[in-house]
């Protein structure tokens, strides 16, 4: 069996599987993540002497060529959708693109792999680009990072793991900062290995076609030897996903506030009953008087803390409209 | 059959190969190009479906950490190489790396995997490292560009290809640009899949290490299957390299000449002779009186012809010194 189809090994890996190995028949997926890249055949085979640290992905072309214009051109996210539509970037309904999820198919698949379980949909945290704003982009660039739709795979102590797909904020120097317009990256860390960067075009008829042929020519191998059908193997090293609240990142959190002095002390004291540390404040010129953008860095904290102070910040008089939390790469 | 002798592989690969696939043998080599890198596995295996046009790569990491370190700290080879032996980036006996010759037998490998007949060694245009200086390197960032070991491997016309080793200048914004310290990149361009990327630590003990699990893993599916040698099949596409005369590219021309005018008027009479178009030319500030540095950047042009036209040059009077031709990436 060959398939490209991201959702259904995301959402049906285990059955399939289950199914393929009862009748003897291989599954090949190549072209269902990160088009010609050969991925798929890197983890399974090539780091297959390697216990995987960590995979930070770009997976998603339309998001990375919208967040793309929106950084070059300074735009906000409507108009780098219609731009991108326009062009032939994002598709007609670009829904299952920019709300995170097709990405995040492909890292359930990638997880799975990587860990050996298949990964519960459920249990991963997937925000979209759209809540993203040119202001956002604007204010990350003074504070060194550029901000990617990244899928975060990562195992952590006690046998679990961390799947997640959010807007990231990347260090302007760090290799996937700079995965522009269209194209895949994927930075895998092998504890053996070391770091390894797999870089293309992730999507189009082409790249896809070629990630097909080479299952074909694999699948043609298989049945000349008369092999058996290598599968998806469970290992019983990890086998649950850390609930979302547990995971710990630095966050980028940007209010508008009201331009009046001790709005910060109440935010600052709020942030500390919990716990969660501040690394750098920045309040941006604007010309609006009454309400205005106040950006904090939050050093590592757990999202379930960093969840529960957001709700008491949101509460506070001198907040004016939804608060922007993005995650920091780490 | 696993090996990571790339010498072994480059100088007798049709033979090993003969003789393998004679007696049902299949042979891995992972492990001798690119270290954990799993490229041998996707040229092979992965791009199956493609043609490949070209592969440019930097392959050897201790020349990339010379280079590397003289560009950051503007010293010359001798004391960058001196640093790197102090460091264990460099052996006691470094010759194969910086003369060149342990990138050629790695693109000699990948361009006999790419085009489907052994590349004879005789015929690959190889120049090291020794002979860049810190003074060209300044020079050639001034012009835009770094200076890199790359390994060009390329289709032509007419069933032949060209395949040489050289220190090119690469555009700053190329992405082989902005491969530091000693790591290993291969780009990789097929005809279906367009331009790839692979990128990761090239040698060392636990990336070698990697490859060579990921190979017997593969030798162990292939026993367990009773498969047939998944040997080098000669598909005929290609057979012969380009003699080194005809290969075009553009160059780095670092001429010592005095410092009185009518200078550039010699050169540039005799390039143009010999039909070789200049596409700038620029006259470093020096302290030295009587020699000056003038450096020309030339048009794509055969290196016959280059060649033969640099032997001109050196006859001149008013040339002190030996001339420096560098490659521009094509």
């Amino acid at each position: 069996m060959i398939t490209g189809n991201k959702a259904l090994l995301a959402e049906k890996g285990a059955e399939i599987f289950e199914l393929a190995a009862a009748v003897n028949v291989p599954v090949f997926f190549e072209a269902a993540v990160a088009g010609g890249i050969p991925i798929i055949k890197s983890i399974r085979e090539g780091f297959i002497g390697n216990h995987l640290q960590s995979i930070h992905a770009i997976l998603n072309g339309t998001s990375n060529y919208i967040l793309s214009r929106m950084t070059e051109a300074g735009i906000d996210f409507p108009e780098a959708l219609q731009e991108a539509q326009a062009n032939g970037y994002a598709e007609a309904d670009p829904t299952l693109d920019i709300n995170g999820w097709d990405a995040a198919h492909k890292a359930i698949i990638l997880a799975s792999l990587a860990y050996g379980f298949w990964v519960d949909s459920r249990l991963v945290h997937v925000e979209g680009i759209e809540k993203v704003s040119a202001a956002d982009i604007r204010f990350s660039q003074d504070l060194g990072y550029r901000i990617k739709l990244v899928a975060t795979i990562r195992a952590n102590s006690n046998s679990s793991i961390e799947v997640r797909v959010n807007p990231t904020l990347v260090p302007q120097g760090h290799v996937l900062a700079s995965v522009n317009g269209v194209f895949n990256a994927l930075m895998v860390r092998g504890d053996i290995v070391g770091d390894t960067l797999f870089y293309g075009r992730g999507a189009g008829q082409d790249p896809t076609a070629s990630a097909v042929i080479s299952d074909l020519a694999q699948a043609a191998i298989w049945i000349d030897s008369g092999g058996k059908a290598f599968g998806f193997t469970p290992h019983g090293l990890y086998g649950k996903c850390l609930p979302i609240d547990e995971l710990v990142s630095g966050f980028y959190l940007r209010l508008t506030v009201d331009d009046r002095p001790g709005v910060l002390a109440q935010v600052a004291g709020i942030l500390g009953t919990h716990d969660i540390g501040i690394s750098s404040v920045i309040q941006p010129e604007t010309h609006d008087a009454t309400a205005v953008p106040l950006v904090l860095m939050i050093h590592n904290a757990p999202f379930g803390r960093m969840r529960a102070a957001l709700e008491e910040i949101k509460r506070l008089a001198c907040v004016k409209g939804p608060p922007i939390l993005l995650w920091i790469l780490s």
